[in-house]
Order: structure tokens, then sequence, then C-alpha cells
């Protein structure tokens, strides 16, 4: 069961930068994308309704796919308006059509109702598009894993000093608490780490010599739109703990969207964005290699996570402090999840607004 | 499933030629094949009756093959008649035997009652052993799909310009309709096609300057011997149209027998016989290099429908009148089947003699 | 189903030589391997029970195993003794452990109630610890079957003759008929081969130049521990039949013990013990790979066997007289099983005991 009337990330733009037919599956259901004569990019069910041949397996034709086994052709709504050998298209003969927007590099999709479908309910990542900030888009990853075991990893930061003691972890994370916000459409992680050593990437990309003040922000929005606010500032030089980041400093905003395929498998989309080292290629790159190494070793925990969890669905998870954020943000999807099974109408952000802060246990 | 009391192909003669055993899965069921001391080609159940070990993995002695775990001998009846180390062999001991019969460069096997086994009920395919004619036995081909998808591919040749454009398809196929007849024990599509240009392969086979007329006939018996007329001849030197082809040009014959694995995997036999260029050695391979390169299009086309099929089993299929002889050959078999669960005779052609016409909808 | 309260062998020593952390899953559950500060091997549940990743992707901390997620330590009871970043370790943080012994070059393991565990009930396999005798450790062997079937292979030596022709089998033991004893804790069988040319590894091994007298004896106690007295000597040199080997001639001994993975898939480990050529280390290696070539081979029947059964697992067998051990052996093991389901109490072997003998059908 997933959240249906909601944004998803259904690819980077590069992928369709030949024009397609591009086919993948997204939550469970067949789905192809390509572009029309102007450059739209159009999302249709991958299977033409005659003999349920996947239509990525044609070719684009104008404004139209075209099956590639007997020659039928569907427009941007998804209706059969060409079959070769007759004159009359049969009636009922058309596949889904699902609402596509580019934006921020991704190509994001509507898999629910599309009358619902709103762009203003797409996630705010202007950073992308600003020139004051570098712009790295992900590596394409396909991950054996349910997609919240990814979102629960970005929720609990703990695990940079365990798992990627390489870039971005060091002992010094779980010495500072954890503070968790359920906020109006939200969950809110933050930490705060005082004059620490910075880890190995904020260390490189700053130039800093000793401690740091660090800051973990980390917020999800439903279904798994997750912005990390990562940096760090010479000490003292801020709030320490605050709501906001430092001013000074180096910022960088990772941006995840992860992607149900299946129950049991998901892509993993990304971007990041920073503020500092503009014109800087070999930083550009170091920021792509550095990240990349991090995330893939993330999957191989990932998968096993997600293998060891199918060994024996009912048994009982023991939770910690840092769950809280994750299990805010399982909860909130839940909610969502319920409420489209109720028929309910959700608010202009889609979301039950509580106001409530959820301390963390 | 399938139709048990008709004959399948189950191999290649030449797949027998060092006298096996050959282990193969027909209709979901184990078989071996093997040679007795004269040639002669039998069929067992692979799976010896003592601890299941296939019989495939044992060795052909004189008449008899021998498993190789515990050294059991069986006779081309299938009855043990010899166990190692002990003079009595136990009550029950024996494997099931199935009919083989050797013709047309196949080995035939008929899987139900073995009393209702009848070489007369082969299909007549005397081209292959007509000196007038040339004769290229297929390649093995094992395909992820039901055997029933390749008998439809067969019957709706539309596809011929959309999948096999390199070979046999053009854009002409479609501009001219398709007729579809019941008949007595089989299922007939034609189609003419007037004055156009040959595709690829019946251009260079015929030496062909300008336009012909074109025909493809197809005919499909139960289960799925299926023989697809092909050919052309100088525009206007027969009946276009007609019942026959014409006497003047180039005749094919594709001969098809697709034999279930299980349900969703088939094997894929075949041959080709044709009528020009009998001595001709490089069009002899130039046929078998055509047609495998096209069958080998088929395959990935068929694949992928069937893994889109069992995505979503339950979901519909939208008919086109190209359809017309595909779904008159699944009420066919689908007949045959439940006469054969009413335990209902069938007469000499093993089929309910209707005589109606099917008119292509 | 399979027995519990008994010892199986879970991994050669020689496989925690770096310590560990080694996972394998065992009887169907996820076990994690490793050695504390002093070198004891230690076995716990191979799942955290925090978000269940397998602690063998963690590693070694002192005496304890850490997981690689989020830094959780467990000792050598599984109780969760450390949570980076809080001080409390919440209730019920704990994973199960399973007693292990360190003996005859295995770690042998205990699955069920560990208040039962006793070192008293493994087998006595003193030969590899003694120096009138040499010693070789198996090679590790994963092989998809029963680990059932592993038994029957061993009881019924019948089938060298046909599997192993390369290295221990010969026509001549068929000829010989086999005799099944149930003993206290064990079934036994034996054949003696009287005035027949040994087989080729013990022809090399004892450097006979024509006849032995020669004993097949293999006592397997439940779940499977299997001992194989192999072995041959000068015609006459001993009574012929007897209970006991010969003093003269050369003697081996096959320790066997083959632990489940899975319902379908099973380790098999294994030991070679031999009281001749003591010091040649070039028949030490002879020794190693004859019997390992041999098994190999045992495997791909194996293999073959379990897919077969699998097909039609309803569908009966064919017993041999040959079969009469491996099915006493299934009878005595399927009794433990009752037994523990019934929740009875074992005798101090583990075993009912009946003293009867189970007759060679």
């Amino acid at each position: 069961m997933f959240m249906k009337n909601c944004w998803y990330v259904a690819a980077y733009d590069r992928e369709l930068k030949d024009g397609g037919p591009l086919g993948r599956t997204l939550l469970g259901e067949p789905v192809v994308m390509f572009r029309d004569s102007r450059g739209r990019a159009i999302a249709l069910e991958d299977r033409c309704c005659h003999r349920h041949l996947p239509l990525s397996l044609g070719q684009v034709t104008g404004d139209r796919v075209q099956c590639g086994y007997h020659g039928l052709e569907f427009d941007a709504t998804g209706a059969c308006v060409a079959v070769p050998g007759q004159s009359k298209v049969p009636p009922g003969a058309a596949v889904k059509a699902f609402p596509l927007v580019e934006k921020y590099g991704f190509l994001w999709i509507w898999m629910g109702e599309a009358a619902l479908a709103d762009e203003g309910l797409l996630p705010d990542w202007w950073w992308v598009d600003h020139p004051g900030w570098a712009h790295n888009p992900g590596a394409f990853l396909h991950i054996q894993c349910h997609y919240e075991l990814i979102t629960d990893n970005l929720l609990d930061l703990s695990h940079l000093g365990y798992v990627h003691t390489r870039t971005l972890g060091n002992d010094a994370i779980v010495d500072f608490p954890v503070k968790t916000e359920r906020m109006e459409d939200r969950v809110r992680m933050s930490r705060w780490i005082q004059d620490r050593p910075p880890p190995p990437l904020f260390k490189t990309g700053g130039g800093f010599d000793g401690n740091v003040d660090r800051w973990q922000i980390v917020e999800t929005q439903a279904p798994a739109h997750t912005v990390v606010y990562a940096g760090c500032g010479p000490v003292g030089a801020g709030e320490f703990g605050g709501r906001t980041e430092y001013t000074s400093g180096i910022h960088i905003r990772a941006l995840n969207a992860p992607t149900p395929e299946t129950e049991h498998s998901s892509f993993y989309f990304y971007a990041h964005v920073w503020d500092f080292r503009l014109d800087d290629a070999g930083w550009k790159q170091q920021m792509y290699d550095g990240f990349l190494m991090t995330f893939l070793e993330d999957v191989d925990i990932l998968e096993a996570q997600q293998a060891s969890l199918m060994r024996d669905p009912d048994r009982p998870l023991i939770d910690l402090n840092v769950d809280g954020p994750g299990l805010a943000a399982r909860r909130m999807v839940a909610e969502r999840i319920e409420a489209e099974k109720g028929g309910q109408k959700c608010d202009q952000k889609g979301s039950r607004v509580d106001g409530q802060t959820v301390a963390a246990r």
C-alpha cells in the first residue's frame, strides 16, 4: 500500500534525453515515458491495450507512442488513435495517462487521481535553479528495499558513524541528542554537534583547521521528499542548537526522493546543492563521488536489512531514541494512506494539520 | 491445462543423434528420450521410480536406460527390468512410457491416453520428403511464453510490418483484409496483397524487379500445428484472393509446431520447405538465417508480452479485426480440452466438426 | 521440521580463523558466529533487535559483536549492552544465544532448548585427536537438497558402482547383501565384500596386488551424524561378515555431519581419518582430492534428485532392499521430532531405546 495522491520522482530528466520511450515500474504499475515533438514529457501505462506488449518496446512517432507488435498508436491522453489495417478504433482502446511534470532535474509523476494533481504540491527545492548554488544531479540507484527504509536512513543520521566513516561520519555524532518535530506538513529532525572535528568531506570542502559547530537538519514531506540541511561553521559563530543554520560556514542540501518500484524495491533519486566553491569543477566531482560512495554503502545495508525483515516480517523491532523522526514520518504517511482509503479530501498541503511537536523518546 | 490426446513435437530428430538420454519437460511432465540398439526412439517418464533421479542423468545400455544413481534399468515399455543387488524387481517398479514417432525431421510424442495414439493424426507435411522441395530444419528455440502466444503470432501476420521489417515485413500488409475460416479440423487465415513491392527476402529469393501479387495463407490444426503458405508471383498471373496459391511464382511453407514446456514456457520447433533455388546452398543458408533472425525478433516480443500478461492476468484485452484467426484457434483448442475433460470420444481427425466459416470481425 | 534438541555442525573451526563475524542460516534461522577476546567461539541470532540488520555485517569489538548500522553491541549471552547515543538500553533489547562447542575441527551448535545442551551428546569421534590416525578436515559444500538425502546417500553405498566409478566404486558391491540394525541410539548398515578387487583409491592406498576382503559399516546417529567405517584387508585375514573390522589391512573413517540450511538446502561438513601412510603428505592430498571428487559427484545427483522430488512431492517412491538403513534412519529422526513436539524428555543418549534389529527387506 502506497500513497497515491502525491508526486513521486519517476526519472531524472536526462533519462529522456533521447525522447524515449522509457519503461519503468512505479508503485507496482508499468509506466512508459516519452517526449512529444515539442519536447514535453508524457507518462502512460506501459501496456498496450491490445495484446499487452509494453509500449516501451515500441517507438515514438511525433506526438505518439507506437506499439512495437501491431503498430497501434497512443496520444498524450492515452487514447488509441490509430489501428493499422482498420479504420475504426475499437471502443475502450486506451491506456491510462499519468500527470507528469519536469522540475528540478526530475520528472515528477502523479499515480493517483489525476484531477487532484497540483504542481503547487511539489516540494520547494529552489536552490537547484538559483545562481548562488551549485548543483549535482544524482546517480541512478535501484535498491532492493522498501522506500521507507530509505527515509528511516535519512532521518536517523546516527548511522554515519558506523556506515560512512570515510566521508560523513565520525564518533562525535551520537554524543548529541536528536530533536524531533512533527510540523504542519512534514517531520523535522535536528541535531547540533558543538566544538568537534569536522568529518572528512566537510573538512576538505570548507578548509577547516580545527573544530567546528556542525548541524544536521532533516525534513521529510510525505511521501518521502527529504531535504538534509547539512553544514558546519566556526565554533560559536551562530546560535548553537537553533532552528536555522549559521549564516557563516558551508551549506549543503541533499535533496532525496525515493520512489517505490514494488513493496520490496525502490528507485532512489537525489541531487545535491551547495553554496561554496561554486566554480570548482574538482570539488563538484568530489561531491558527486563522495556522496555516491556514501549512498552505495547505504545500499548494502538497506538491501541486507530488507532481506532480513522479509525473513520474519512479524518479528517486533526495538525502538531507540534516534528512531523518533523515522517513526513520526511513518505515522505521517500512514495517516495519508488512511485518508486516501477513506476518500477524505486533503487540505492544500495534502496533510493533516496537528501542529504538535513529537518529543524524542 | 493442455490438450493431451494429440501429437506434439518433443525434439528435432538430430537431438538424439548420439542416442541419448535426453531429458526435457513437456506439458509440465519430465520426459527422457533415447534410441534403442536398432535406433528406434523411445520416450519414458524422466524420473526413476526408486528415488526420483531423472533417468536422463543415467546412460543407455542396449535397449534400456539405466539410472545413474543405483543402476535400475528400464525397457521401452517403462518397466523396470533389473535392480542391481536383488533378484526380484519390486511390484510397481515402472515409469510411464509415451508413444513416440519419428517423422518430418521431428520426434512426435503423445502425452495423453496411449491407446488413442494414431499416426494418422500427424499433420500431413509431405513436402519435407519430396524431391521437388528443399528443406531446412529449424533452430532450437526455448521461449518463456505460453505456446498459444506463438500461434497467435503466426495467425496474425500484421505484425510483420512492425517486428520484421528487415526480412518479411513492409507497409503493404495491413492495407489488405484478413479472411478467417473455421474448417473441419483447422482454422484458416488468408490475406492477399495485390500489386505491391515484395518484402526483402522474397525479392531476393524470386529475383523480382517490380511489384508482385503476394499471399499469406495460414492453417492451424490443434493443438498448434501451423503451416504458413507464403509466396508471391507476377501481378495478375493467377486468381487474386482465391483459395489456392498461384502456380507460377515462388512458394514457401513454414512448418511450425510449438510445444508447451510449462504454462509459461515453450519449445518452438519449426522447419521450412520451398520449391525454388533447390540446389542453391547460399540461398538455403539465407533462408535459415533470415527466418531465424525473424523468429528471434519474435522471441523478444513474446517473452515481454508473457511477462506483461502475468503482471495482471485478469486485465481484459481489446480485440482487433486481425485477431479473428487467433481467437478462432483458441476456441478450437478450448473445445478439444473441454471434450477431453468430458471423456468424449473425438472423431478421426480429433476435432468437433462444425463446417462453419467464422467471419472476420 | 527438524530435530532441535541436538548438536549440528555450524561451521569448520577454520572458518572463524579471523574471529568473524560469520553469518549463516541454520535450520532456517539466521546465526552469527564470532570469537571473543580469548578465542572462544560464540553463536547468536544474526539479526539486530533494533532494525534487523544481520549482525554478521558488523564487526567484533572485544567480547562483543557490534551492529554495522547504528552500533548496538551484544555480548556472548545475546544481551544488548551498549546503544550509542543513549545511556539506557531499552527493555527487551537482546538477540537469541545458542550453545556452541568447538570439537573435532568443527563448531557444534544447539538450536533447541539451551538448558538441554549437553556436550556428552556429541558423537565420539576420538580418532581426530589421536596420534595413531591422520586427519583431513573436509571442503565447504553447500548443497541444494534436504539433509536427509545426504544420509540416505551415505547409508546406501550401492550407488558407488554407478556414481563413483573413478574412486570408490566397482561392480563387486551389489553382489553382497546389506544388513541393517536399529541399535540403541543409531542405525547400522553393514556389507562385507569377499575376495574381490579393491576399488581404485584403496588399491593405491593399501598397495594391494590382488583381491581383498572389504567392508562398509555405516552408523548414523540422529540427526545425521554418520561414520563410515571403510577398509579392506588380505582375503581371509579376519572374520568375514563379523561385527568388527579386520585388525590387519587399512582403515578409514569418513565422519559426516550434514546440517540443514532450509527445507531444501544443506551444508555438508565432513572429515576423514585413516591409520596408514600417516606421514605421507602426497597420500594425504590424494585422500582429500579423491573424496572431494567423490562428494562433488554426489552433489550433482543430490541436487537433481531434490529438484525432481519437489516437482511432485506426493508421488510415491519404490523401495529396494538397499533402502533399509536409510528408512530406519528416517524413522529414528521422525520419532525424535515427534518426541520433541510432545515435550517428552529424552534419555541420556537422546533416543528411544528399542534394541530391535530391523531386518533388511
